[in-house]
């Protein structure tokens, strides 16, 4: 605990989804107090068609 | 905000997806008095083995 | 199926509410062609001081 | 209702996950005494570069 | 891992949801043979208000 | 985009929250290269009775 779920569109890079998954971590690990090991964070990725901002898909813009 | 998610089955049409996506985010702005830009909406696919209603997969029904 | 999620924060009206979670559901049986029944919708609310947009908090701005 | 989501790394099998989504079912079944069709439950997959424990990759474990 | 979320109105008592943490846990870990120590459920509520299926809120069912 | 939920029990102060939601803005910021304005961050809490751990509620730790 606690558990983070980071929602968003495919088409980042393996080092971007790297770098968000540690600095992520380490953000609740600083604010909480918590041990790196109780910190579990996933990515959510959706295709750029099936998500949209002000009605516009992503797939779209 | 506000962060709609919705959780779905794959097999949708790119149609049904765009106008889901669109219909919804009008649906909060109407609602809530916000401005379409406020507003993301992300579809939450999974396979077919991967959800169940009542206990019985979609693969199988 | 499908299941809806709306994040927001607190302090929309009971009309409101009733309003967004009845368009919503319309969308999404509009969009998909699925029942009614089928449709779930739930709101799921943060406390002002619990939820961010650019790192400023909503009790703050 | 209740709308369950399972959120786990790619890897599973067939049998696995279906085995998961009854159990979990009856679960929820039996602990709320809601009736089987009322519960639906999703699970949501991250490839192993998309999820981390202790800020690393399922990917590098 | 997993995390897994549990939707549902407000208005169990403590043992409900007791057995359903539990029953939940115990499901995941037969299910998938990971140990209960890396499963952590967690029930989000809502409101009667801020909920509904078919478009009826369930504080007007 | 991208939208990030932190779920987690009750019981942090304000101080922590809001250094929770600045520095995981920050984190998604630096690591994918959007600009603050464009990542909203929501605490989804639990009271202690609605979440365990291994099967162990909060509440009874």
């Amino acid at each position: 605990m606690p558990e983070v779920l980071v929602h968003m569109v495919e088409g980042r890079t393996p080092e971007q989804k790297k770098m968000l998954l540690q600095k992520t971590t380490q953000a609740v690990v600083e604010s909480l107090g918590v041990r790196p090991e109780q910190v579990t964070v996933q990515i959510v990725e959706a295709k750029a068609d099936s998500k949209a901002k002000g009605g516009i898909l992503f797939s779209e813009r």
